[in-house]
């Protein structure tokens, strides 16, 4: 005989807190939009009015990190003072101001048997999300998944779990002032790692993970989830600079894209520039960007140009085009031809975002079909592959998957939708 | 020191398979919609020209077949012969009459900074669908994944492998002919169950799985995939009689909910009938559904009517209200209210397809706000839940997932998007 092994206590409290968000979904799902604006409201106030509780908590984690010796920029990334709390008040009172895409009909048909057809949006159930650091990412993410008619499982990193459990609470207040159930947005009550394992189990009854952080944690999330994940695992951004760029623009772009701001996952890691245009203009690019402290990493063709311009670079070998710096470091490469670019882009590039410099508009409308990335621009920064840049409203991520949701994701991209049909009888011949 | 093992030849052979198909895909998706539609009429050609060579081909896997003892409607199902093979043609010439759902515009906005924004529609890349029994999918997923400019890894039961390799060889001869790569679409040149498991770890090069079949083989799939999947695990349909329902309608559309089809994921397998109407008109329905042929299971309070009206049934013990008969059978429980009956829906269907009959605008609208289904009606049977009766054309398969696509799924449904912007010289400030 046979018996199944009874569930952890780890599982069980996994199972219970999974199904709490489903139900809890379900009458977020229902609420009005006037229900989810109001919770927010509320929850915009209470930050404000748990002002010390928050820091209080927050000083926990801190101090824990001080003792295990956590870097500076780090702590720094981890700190709540009044300045970030006032920062996130205020994108709560942003996403009051979104308008509600549930309830949006997306397609409208009469049948020729009359049956009434409507594709409507509609939340999409409980989503677990997953992060590491900043515990911002409670508040941003969490008020999104309200807003969108959505329960959230918020699952920080453990350096945060004092001040993402006291944030929490902060939006679990706001709902049940506006009269909807707390278990819409929850936090594990545990920090161990193994709790995430077991909530991937439950497919039953969560409807999408989104793994927010380094590639190794979004790795190890999709390879276990037997959940639906939209993912991004890294931002691997080009600019290729025709053989006709303006060498005005293509300085400004350049240096937006990888300079503007180096670790965010839209930033510029790889230059390519045409074979013609790179002997005169790659000297220029480099003395710009090396000015502003970036350094090159150069392949051979390229290294040859900088060197007889005597400027300095390290070599590249093939492998560090795979690479995402995040920082103030950029590989180049010169390319024979526009599709030599774009088969560049399509071996070593992660599919985020990549835009050309040129003139000539069919090269641009060439490069935009050859570039299967989620964002491909034509004499634009890769740095405005971004919800708010797109109009989007917010930005719950951004999805190098290409299922469901590609690029920034806004509010419609937390829905989905249901076929409704109204009929007087209809029936299948 | 560890090495790492090398793969085995079935991995290195899927990984070839894979490879091709995506290369393969990058030509299709830019391919032109006359490409496209000339190498579908080809194939259309293709398959008069090669009657008897499929018909051979097929005979192989018939003989096999009655060699292991299948039973006969399995092997009526496997058979090719001149109308089944009159009617793929003529399914082939209806997806040319499709429009290219690629390139059509989802979006397009002129940003703040002048950006020009688009949001285009552009296929997924290379799908692997993986199949039961009936050989004709070869044709039918193959033409939709090609039209919408998607390479393909059909991959179906051993049990057709001699068909489905000659019908793929169609497909593939009609996108040589027109100028296309043959690797699009193609078959796994050996039928082995591991060769399933190996593609399945392949999301480097595979963008999509589409298991088509029993739920066993679905699950399995899921379980195993690290390439996204599409899924409809099964089809537990409802039809709730509200207390207000027309009587005639109710019947009209509980039959053909039931009947018209009992194969299929669409057809009913619960009735639910409020408590108030129960009395009057269930034994109506059980009369009419038995004069068909088919068997009632009824729980305790349904079993009691019945049993006065002297009616036979058979006791629906709790899990059978899980079931999916696929056959003439049909579950039915009376319900106390309208919110029981989306409660029964929450907790045993499937969220595929359920519908209401009511005479009162009001409890239908509330229906279809409370159940979680893919496709939710008012008055009209589930059966008509279908891509051909939602006018999406075409078919690929009914999800009853959330993600990506949700009910019946058309050409739309085998596309992702890209974001275009085009602009002056825009950067981020």
């Amino acid at each position: 005989m046979t018996t199944k092994a009874s569930p952890s206590p780890l599982a069980q409290q996994m199972l219970t807190l999974a199904k709490e968000a489903r139900t809890a979904g379900r009458a977020l799902s229902l609420a009005s939009r006037e229900q989810k604006d109001a919770a927010l409201s509320y929850a915009a106030e209470e930050l404000t009015a748990r002002k010390d509780q928050l820091e209080k908590a927050n000083a926990e984690d801190l101090a824990r990190g001080k003792a295990n010796g956590m870097p500076a920029p780090m702590l720094d990334r981890l700190k709540l003072d009044g300045k970030v709390l006032a920062r996130l008040a205020e994108g709560l009172k942003q996403v009051v101001s979104l308008s509600d895409p549930v309830g949006q009909e997306i397609l409208r048909s009469v049948r020729p048997n009359g049956l009434v057809l409507r594709q409507v949006r509609v939340p999409i159930g409980a989503i677990l999300i997953i992060f590491e650091s900043r515990p911002n990412v409670t508040i941003e993410a969490g008020s999104l998944c309200l807003k969108s008619g959505n329960a959230c499982i918020l699952r920080g990193g453990s350096e945060a779990a004092s001040s993402n459990a006291a944030l929490a609470d902060v939006l679990r207040a706001g709902l049940v002032k506006a009269g909807l159930p707390a278990g819409a947005v929850s936090v594990p009550p545990t920090t161990e790692r193994a709790a995430i394992d077991e909530l991937l189990k439950l497919d039953q009854y969560l409807d999408l993970v989104i793994p927010r952080g380094g590639e190794s944690l979004i790795r190890a999330v999709a390879e276990k989830s037997r959940i639906p994940t939209i993912k991004h695992y890294k931002g691997v951004c080009h600019v290729y600079v025709h053989r006709d760029a303006d060498p005005v623009l293509a300085r400004t772009l350049t240096l937006n894209s990888k300079l503007q701001r180096v670790s965010v996952c839209n930033a510029a890691e790889t230059l390519l520039i045409h074979k013609e245009i790179a002997p005169t203009l790659l000297p220029d690019l480099a003395r710009e960007l090396q000015a502003q402290g970036c350094e090159l990493r150069a392949e051979p063709q390229a290294a040859a140009i900088l060197k007889a311009a005597k400027l300095p670079f390290k070599p590249a070998d093939d492998s560090a085009f795979f690479d995402e710096y995040l920082d103030k470091i950029i590989s180049v490469k010169v390319v024979d031809s526009l599709e030599a670019a774009t088969e560049h882009i399509e071996t070593y590039g992660s599919r985020h975002t990549d835009t050309i410099v040129t003139r000539d508009p069919e090269a641009g409308v060439r490069f935009q079909r050859l570039v299967d990335s989620a964002s491909v621009f034509v004499n634009a920064s890769t740095r405005l592959a971004d919800g708010f840049e797109y109009g989007l409203g917010a930005e719950i991520g951004i999805s190098t998957d290409k299922l469901h949701a590609r690029g920034p994701m806004g509010l419609e991209s937390l829905t989905t939708y249901k076929w409704l049909g109204q009929g007087n009888g209809q029936v299948r011949a």
